[in-house]
């Protein structure tokens, strides 16, 4: 007769089609017992509508039927909010006092390298008004969802994406909202998006310090922050709003990145420091944080941002500032473990 | 017996000294009247302690004492906030839904080259919480000012400048303020602000389409708005959002600024198109505005920026962007006269 662990495996075949991810991963599986040769499974019904909850029952009937020793297959489903079933390791914010210095662009390497690494993750889009992430991405279906919940959407290597651009019917409409929208906007896309369970989730602040980073840095259980800064000092200055808020918010910095470095020039074979010599060591320092890595201006990543396919980016400038981030992540982890949930 | 109007026209030599610039300039002549030879004279004192008053009281005296017959000086003060002081000739608004792509940049270069032209130009920095104008001019002086409002800070090449950076107590220091204290504050750079006499009031807006510009779009009397871009498909796209927030609120468009449009290498005499080939034209032309100018890299400007001393920055460029900017400005000034402000 199969065990309770075999039917959760078997329950791995089950996928979510809006979701493009097993019930397992979504921790939809609530509980499974087995009595004499009958399998009860429950399953939580958040995010999903009636359809969807008659596929995944003839699905998991079949699946589990197929084990040794089954002779019936009994499948409920029960309510659950997504905020109770999301299991969420670590959430990492990037975030920066100013616009166009690459939030987006480190939050997204970011994503790519861990999934590249085998580990779970998502992107959460806080910038609610100027998100970037689908387009990065390439990835422009509806989240789908039900009265008790939403799905996110999933991109091509397998990133959870949620987004305001996902949602908004065309991607150049204006989300033309106040604060008090934009905090709701953000506190649903963490309680009532189904992420499930995931090593990481990574959260895409947008620029500034007013409602929705704020609401962001206050609402979400964030284990750490990455600052993301250029050489200009016009940047330094307003990052250096972004360090001192996060700071006033109790929340650790990982370290600091630093993007925009230079052009290199393959006819001269040489770096251009388009924006002036780089201060990130000296800031670095000066916020008492590590730096983490220095990015350049890398014409083919623009390519690869416009074209939606960033999960294809290759260079080693990006592949060591990931490694950086992920040991410093780790190291982090270490420090803070027993307090963070 | 001096007229009225050489009275009025010595009163050119009262400054007021915080904000380097005359009481006829500032608008806080209200009145002039000659009586045998007695000149009384009235002036707001908005915006201005106890002590400026006195200073500004002697000093009038002084210079109207010094004109062909007058035998007696009488000054008096009267009441008058600075909103009802203000004429402001031309409200031009920078805008760009995404952060970082050089809306400061654009506001600046467009107030150097108007003053250059010798009009009087002033500058709102409607980005409480990223405020990068006054670091790009060099200014530091705190703004002084009364219970009845506050000067601007002068710029050395004579730009009347206000910015939340100049109110708070170090320029990195975090403005953490949800929606409706941007919203006041950005009324209050409008209403409490002594702006005086202005030919152009160039306004920095904030990016996204969330409170701060939003509140800009709906507070200010705005004739125009200028939509910066770069030649990232990223970046089109939240600028869509701009154009699209702005024809929502029926501001005129007065044409697109394409920024980082290319990087010029000396040693190779080549334009290097960092973000990839550009789209302005087309952008340009589905928006229905006409394209102002596109600028390129130049580390010399992230220099001159990063010294403060942008006003001393010179580029073929900027000069013709700027002319043509101030071309579209005037064309669109014929368009709508009579029905501006």
């Amino acid at each position: 007769m199969a065990t309770e662990i075999e039917v959760r495996d078997s329950l791995q075949q089950v996928i979510v089609p809006a979701a493009k991810r097993d019930i397992v991963g979504l921790n939809l599986v609530r509980d499974v017992s087995i009595d004499d040769g009958t399998v009860n499974v429950s399953l939580a019904k958040a995010a999903l509508s009636g359809d969807v909850q008659e596929r995944l029952t003839s699905w998991t009937r079949t699946v589990v039927e197929k084990l040794p020793g089954v002779r019936e297959v009994a499948i409920d489903f029960v309510d659950a909010s997504p905020h109770d079933l999301n299991r969420i390791d670590r959430v990492i914010a990037v975030m920066s006092g100013k616009g166009g210095v690459g939030k987006s662009l480190v939050s997204s390497l970011l994503a790519v390298l861990l999934r590249r690494r085998g580990h779970t993750v998502g992107i959460l889009d806080a910038d609610i008004t100027g998100a970037s992430i689908p387009h990065m991405f390439g990835v422009t279906s509806r989240p789908m969802g039900s009265d008790t919940g939403i799905l996110p959407v999933m991109s091509a290597s397998g990133i959870e994406v949620m987004s305001m651009n996902l949602l908004i019917p065309e991607e150049g409409s204006a989300v033309i909202w106040r604060g008090p929208l934009l905090t709701r906007a953000i506190g649903q896309f963490w309680n009532d998006v189904l992420w499930g369970s995931l090593d990481y989730l990574i959260v895409d602040l947008p620029p500034g310090t007013a409602d929705a980073p704020l609401s962001a840095l206050q609402t979400l259980p964030i284990s750490g922050v990455i600052i993301v800064t250029t050489p200009q000092d016009l940047t330094t200055m307003i990052v250096r709003k972004a360090v001192d808020m996060a700071r006033k918010m109790d929340k650790a910095i990982i370290g600091l990145v630093e993007n925009m470095s230079y052009l290199y020039v393959e006819e001269i074979d040489r770096k251009i420091e388009l924006f002036g010599a780089s201060k990130a060591e000296a800031i670095a320092e000066s916020i008492g944080a590590p730096l983490l890595g220095r990015l350049p201006i890398d014409p083919d990543l623009a390519r690869h941002c416009d074209r939606g396919d960033i999960e294809s980016y290759h260079a080693d400038s990006a592949d060591r500032l990931g490694e950086a981030i992920v040991a410093a992540i780790a190291k982090q982890a270490v420090a803070s473990d027993g307090q963070a949930q």
